[in-house]
């Protein structure tokens, strides 16, 4: 078997550092046990050979041999046609965890980074929209941690489905929005304690220091 | 085949009607030639029972056999397994709509659909968040435009990326935000014109306003 290359950014300002997207895939990988390198794209001066692999001149992309793959959610879901480990064989429990990569990607992460930019825009919270941004998360909070309270893992047992949910909840737990929320918490706390886990966002913090 | 059943509310109000996800179902299904019918299920009081179909209390959820299944993009996946009209059987192929079905919901509707809650509460557009999803819709749109004004499909032929895509436009053109993106523009009318759209748009208009 080939080895994967993963693209990502020769660097990025220290805030975004351990939440960038490759991390979803170094995960996968490691979890996965599959062969893979990791090769730099600039994160200034991203040319038309950057929007090539990714329209929306994003990181990462993903390369499988002669094929390159944009969109986590995508990436994680052709890994997970390579090991059982990231998705399971049988059909029924398999379309389980994609809803549930789905529920990451959208219902959830189409109220949390919206939410997660006026955070970090700076003080917001007292606004109309920074009140009604905050009103969303928690609703769907509230939803997720109904089912986390009942299951260790999204869709029975690990899968990518849940390397997108623990990503989704670190950021909104960087902003201390879980205090009320502690099956999410722990659900985080069991996936990050992970070794493929760890050894992702050690290699990722390694990789953005490299450039200081 | 057994027939799909599509679970969706007995009744919205007015504005979201012609929106309602599913339509992206009906649209697929039609799109296939394969049958199924609607059944309804309360817009207000969502029990347990609502719950136990889609844990966010979203609608809608499709019913195939003894197997329920949330998340449109989740659900579309499922559909196109069983027709190479909605994803094509070539890997590669799929692998290529795969990556759009993500983009549409996830690098497109995280800025969308926020921006869309943030105009439909109001004179949003001049404070700092306004200003701030404006943007960020802006610059979404802009890569977008540049690969549709090269493609008639965002896969090379006709997929699920494209309902999902045009369906997350069309919410984007109903505030008239598509003035400067005639790509775009053209590419929701390339979508719509097709029958099958037509009959999954007429058939959920005439659903909810059954319910009147």
């Amino acid at each position: 078997m080939s080895e994967f290359i993963i693209a990502t950014y020769d660097w990025v300002p220290q805030w975004p550092r351990g939440h960038v997207r490759d991390l979803r895939i170094r995960w996968a990988l490691e979890e996965a046990g599959l062969p893979y390198r990791v090769e730099s794209v600039p994160f200034r001066d991203r040319g038309p050979e950057h929007f090539a692999h990714q329209p929306f001149g994003q990181a990462p992309w993903l390369i499988d041999g002669d094929q390159s793959i944009f969109e986590t959610g995508a990436i994680l879901l052709h890994l997970g046609e390579r090991s059982p480990v990231l998705l399971p064989a049988d059909p029924r429990a398999r379309t389980q965890a994609v809803e549930w990569v789905f529920a990451a990607l959208n219902s959830m992460e189409m109220a949390t980074v919206p939410w997660s930019i006026l955070k970090f825009s700076g003080d917001q919270d007292e606004t109309h929209a920074g009140k009604s941004f905050d009103a969303f998360v928690g609703k769907r909070l509230g939803h997720l941690e109904a089912v986390l309270a009942q299951r260790e893992w999204l869709a029975g047992t690990f899968s990518v489905a849940d390397i997108l949910m623990c990503e989704v909840l670190r950021l909104v737990e960087r902003f201390d929005r879980l205090t009320e929320h502690p099956a999410c918490r722990e659900y985080i706390a069991r996936a990050t304690a992970r070794p493929a886990f760890a050894k992702a966002y050690a290699d990722q913090m390694a990789h953005f220091a490299k450039a200081d």
